[in-house]
């Protein structure tokens, strides 16, 4: 099961809106098949494996990360497939909370007399799957924050400079964090300041995660480097209904993808807006924003980690915070995420808080 | 030699004006004397080692952190001692830069015909030593800066909520850093805010740090825990030339310590003050204060270690930063620490950065 789990987490990023599942079937204790969601959600890893395996499956033990499914979608059940094949023995990590499967697929299998193990490694299979997990049960893509400061919690100087404060061996762990995640969402703070293009590089990577601007009075021009890659990587633009018409058409030239999100006045309603992207079928969101959005996505209770980079350095006072404005009015009510990890990466620090 | 560097360490904290010394005499493969620095700085670990072989010691090989002293002080030259207890053979980590040793010791054990390895584990041993030999070497104490903040690098609410950030384990460790270090120093703003004791509780210590409160104008009243305490445990008060003579007469008689340091104006001079500081034979400061000390001690460049200690907990940007102003023009006169140790303290990581 755990190197089914490494298998599921090679389609993390690629394969929404559905999860990235990993397989591997056993026969005589030798592995004679292993699959994993393929880019774009299919092939199934079920699929992948029985096809390496071929009429060796006969007999084997499966291991999947997830249930399998059960339910005749653009592909034949997983489930049949398992069944069909003669696997004599299922494993699994956890139960798949689609409604469509929710029991099914392990039902269907036990109903062909193979003998089917729940649970196995479930909380790091949950961990692994928590994007599709929290999309399928509550509407909502998995958000992960990053953000990367001094050690003092500062990201610019009075005078605005900013780069580079983290290094390089950080901000190549970021490319792969983008990688991981369906998509990068940036806001037009950040767009200004920065101009980013948000492309995982020099990674070799053979696919770029989907990129999000989060605008929602259009205030970055479409000549941004956003919208000079949009034909190249996916973009989506995302702003209010009250957006000008002519920036509208100006970013609709560019090939970006315009979406109008609900919003509050001159701000987007940021639950809103991420219940619309989970319906999109987005699973996993990495932010990298400013201050101000990162603060926003806080209060709303939208985020899931906080991925922390911190330089060895120190701005002092005048410098630009990290985070905006909480509004707290009492320190019990202070967000409190728990420790999942703690690392180095060069000369930085990485520290990954759960909410 | 690892294990001398382990009794040196013992005496962290209690050994001031004199090194912390750890000594290991070996015969014959077997341990036959340990010795380390004492409370107050004597006897000296070699004494200590020799005392305890008693005639083992003869034909033995000496493993010393620091070259063995040469001159006639409050007690007899360790190298001496050495030679007299036929000693076959010395080890030893480093040089003793004081002017009164620098190689003497060394020179005196080869003109006794005993064999002298020079600079075994060498870093380990100027790590340990870094307080003495930057008094000796620089008329400085080795200073360490203690700050605990939330994830955003603040220290409080808008409303002045601080109590607790941190969990037990992080101040426990605290407490620990208390006890190996010579001195706490706190700032007269930290004093009126927190009135803290500065004792290490809990730890089952038969000794106490020195505590030092710097207030330029004895703003804090001798009404304060540092006061009340003053008898029990000794406490300096650092203050200015201008100080009142009410507030110096009301603070004279808790028992602490009053010390006239150099100020420009309102405030203390750092530099000079820290001059004083070990002069008086301190090696080793901890340095528990608010933001502005911090910034200005860092400013100064007086600041050799950093110890960050920080809780999952975010606040905003309303919170009092961990902090002050640094006065910074540009990002590349940003101060640039290197990690020197990432861990956790429970929920808490702490991380240290030496400059």
């Amino acid at each position: 099961m755990s190197h089914a789990l490494a298998l599921a987490a090679r389609g993390l990023g690629r394969t929404w809106p559905n999860p990235a599942v990993g397989c591997v079937l056993v026969k005589d204790g030798r592995i004679v098949g292993r699959g994993w969601t393929q880019p774009g959600g299919r092939p199934h890893a079920e699929r992948m494996a029985l096809d390496q395996a071929g009429p060796l499956a006969a007999g084997a033990t499966a291991y999947v990360t997830l249930e399998p499914c059960a339910h005749h979608g653009k592909t034949p059940p997983c489930a049949e497939a398992l069944v069909a094949a003669g696997i004599a023995r299922v494993v699994t990590a956890q139960t798949d909370p689609d409604p469509r499967v929710a029991g099914r697929g392990h039902a269907m299998l036990r109903a062909a007399g193979i003998a089917v193990t729940e649970g196995i490694l479930e909380p790091r299979a949950r961990a692994l799957q928590a994007g599709f997990l929290k999309r399928v049960t509550q509407g909502l893509p998995f958000v992960t924050l990053k953000l990367a400061a001094t050690l003092d919690g500062r990201i610019a100087t009075r005078t605005g400079e900013s780069r580079w404060i983290t290094g390089p061996e950080a901000r190549r762990r970021v490319h792969l964090m983008r990688l991981t995640h369906d998509a990068v969402l940036t806001s037009s703070a950040t767009a200004l300041t920065d101009d980013p293009d948000l492309t995982a590089r020099d990674m070799g990577a053979t696919h770029q995660p989907l990129r999000i601007l989060a605008d929602a009075r259009l205030r970055v021009p479409a000549t941004a480097r956003l919208g000079q890659t949009a034909t190249r990587h996916p973009v989506w633009l995302l702003h209010g209904p009250d957006a000008p018409a002519e920036a509208r058409a100006a970013w609709s030239m560019t090939g970006a993808r315009l979406i109008t999100a609900p919003a509050h006045g001159p701000q987007l309603d940021l639950t809103g807006t991420f219940r619309l992207l989970a319906a999109e079928g987005l699973t996993r969101i990495l932010i990298e924003a400013g201050g101000a959005l990162a603060a926003a996505l806080i209060r709303a209770g939208l985020v899931d980690e906080l991925a922390l980079f911190q330089a060895g350095c120190l701005i002092g006072a005048e410098g630009t915070p990290v985070l905006g404005p909480l509004d707290l009015t009492a320190l019990k009510d202070a967000p409190r995420p728990t420790l999942v990890e703690a690392t180095t990466c060069g000369p930085d620090t990485l520290t990954r808080w759960a909410f």
